[in-house]
């Protein structure tokens, strides 16, 4: 994150930078759920909701799970939460006690693991890699899971690497955990961003399962702080406990634009669209350099690059290039420590146009880099 | 909060409830507020602000300070988060270790408690009764200050007792935990809404000390979960890495709102005035109905009552009334323990013409009830 600043810094003194590095869409929020916002304003009720969320969201996301994955969620398991990242702290909270832990892949979405330090918990980083599709299995969790663990966390698809996980796997861990006497944690916050497959739902699997979701991405509202989280009937008075003493609830404005973007359809699949015609150019051309894809990333709008073949610094190389060609990607450690120094991270959430143009850039440097 | 469940019940039965358990305003946001929303709202900027806040909102705070209480706060240490809960999650994740202590009175706003817990610190709960109105004072903090104490915070004006400490005391309190290593946290979510006496910011007698404000009381946005933090610099850092983790940013539209909020006077005084009226409506009403209101309450919306004259159980007696009169207030054990049994809070976020309701509904029944 010190190189977002050092990007931002180079754009002040009046440099374009071109943004791969970012981990939010380019996109505004779409009209209709601007509309709706703006009707909701015109009610004046922007009391706080009730903190497990407004009921009426609550059953459109329990209408909208039977829709979109044919499984039946009762809305009571459906915690309105500020974000995905509020959906995080409050489930470590009311789940983990102090030297507990929870399994994580690594590379993986590095946030997870403050959460759970912030639990008193121990954040366990699985190293995974290409064999794996970069998810945990269930041997790994098998082979990890001891006593005091509570939960495994997939990420799918998964941030850093765009990958989706086996639905066999997704299932053998889901079981696996269940065996262990503990929780699937499903991150699935990039669905709805995936390119010729579709994501299935941890719930398909495991009643149990603890699914976290939310806004940001599909519906591009990162600035409007609402996820959700589904937790099965046995933690949800741990987890209302909680949500009225961290957060009292999520935004209620932002509550009533999800009702809307659920029902917003066209112009999330006009995003789709371009985020895959992105993917596949990107795909193409950082192979011509160089990068080393090994798993075809179809989801989120991130490709987890293998760059041994340029650099043994993965690190060095990302500082490098943003100096020399004003292009900014992320390193490997961002997300993990497993060969990291061997990995960066290209974000596609930015128009074709700048990714035309940072492809250029990198052409005239990335030989000199090496 | 169970009492607040029954009275929902019974109003969905069909009763008229008269709530005066809430501690939440009953006007709706500023109309100038609305506007600012919505033209935000068509700017198409609803990204995720910097994890700090949006820098124009922490400039117009530290404009803010000036004029108010003509303190200088350079905007860098005004971090904007999700609420005052967001606040308050930020600032003991940020402080805290393992086993560390955090002093707080008793009764007091009861969140407090459960944020210092998760954590994984102690909250040291100190009973406060009249001879110091209800707050800490000098000479408690020193009292039970101990070895991992980072901090003592003072609730000003105060919930549940609408309180307010004395200037001197303020002052006495924050030198006195600057000599024991530790911080004041002053949490001043309702200055603004103060009868016939300013609130003091705790940053005009020490500017180390740690101050929380929100717009959901004075502005009446409860919803909109937007609050502040100010912090001394050499805690900067630590909380920009937690926020980052925790909350990625407080809600975007929110912080276009608060900038607002800021410029918005005549519609709180308004409320502000409305609060007083029904302030000195309720105060007489109780003490001819034998309700003992012994420290006159010059802020927020609340006023804490020794029950002794009326019943030994205030717990059985909020039940009571709730069932007989359909009125709703909030037995003093939601607030600490310290005489908890013999306190009640009402709280007048509620219109005159309720409360005077409530009143002739309660003229008929207290007697019964003792
Ligand atoms: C995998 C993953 N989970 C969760 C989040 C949190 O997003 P939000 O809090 O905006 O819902 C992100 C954001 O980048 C993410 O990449
Ligand atoms: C004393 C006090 N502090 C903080 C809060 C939290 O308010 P918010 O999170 O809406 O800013 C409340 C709410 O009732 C309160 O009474």
């Amino acid at each position: 994150m010190q190189l977002l600043e050092r990007a931002k810094e180079l754009e002040a003194e009046g440099r374009k930078i071109i943004h791969m590095e970012i981990g939010e869409p380019d996109f505004s929020t779409p009209t209709s759920i601007i509309d709706a916002a703006k009707m909701a304003l015109d009610s004046g009720d922007l009391f706080y909701t009730p903190s497990t969320g407004n009921p009426a969201l609550q059953q459109a996301l329990s209408n909208w799970y039977k829709d979109e994955y044919n499984v039946d969620v009762s809305p009571e398991r459906i915690l309105i939460t500020p974000g995905t990242s509020g959906a995080f702290s409050l489930i470590y909270a009311a789940l983990l006690e102090a030297g507990e832990s929870i399994l994580l892949p690594d590379p993986g979405y590095p946030c997870q693991r403050n959460f759970i330090r912030l639990a008193g918990a121990e954040p366990i980083n699985i190293p995974v890699g290409p064999d794996t599709r970069y998810h945990l299995s269930a041997e790994l969790v098998k082979q990890h899971w001891k006593t005091g663990t509570r939960a495994a966390v997939v990420i799918n698809p998964s941030n850093p690497t765009g990958t989706l996980i086996d639905a066999d796997e997704l299932q053998h861990i889901a079981q696996t955990c269940r065996k262990s006497g503990g929780y699937l944690i499903s991150d699935e916050i990039y669905h709805g961003l995936t390119y010729g497959i579709k994501a299935r739902c941890a719930l398909e699997f495991d009643e149990h399962a603890i699914v976290v979701n939310g806004f940001s991405k599909r519906w591009a509202m990162t600035g409007w702080r609402v996820g959700w989280i589904i937790v099965p009937e046995e933690l949800i008075d741990a987890c209302r406990r909680v949500m009225q003493n961290i957060f009292i609830a999520a935004p209620t404005l932002s509550q009533y634009a999800a009702i809307a973007a659920l029902k917003e359809q066209e112009t999330c699949e006009a995003m789709r669209t371009a985020y895959d015609e992105r993917r596949q150019y990107l795909l193409a051309e950082l192979a011509k350099l160089g990068f080393d894809i090994v798993v075809q990333p179809q989801g989120a709008f991130y490709i987890y690059a293998n760059v041994e073949n340029i650099t043994d610094d993965s690190k060095v190389f990302c500082w490098d290039i943003l100096e020399k060609t004003g292009v900014a990607i992320t390193p490997g450690e961002d997300f993990g420590q497993f060969q990291s120094d061997r990995h960066v991270r290209f974000s596609y959430a930015t128009s074709l146009e700048n990714i035309r143009e940072g492809i250029q850039r990198l052409k005239n440097t990335v030989g000199d880099c090496r």
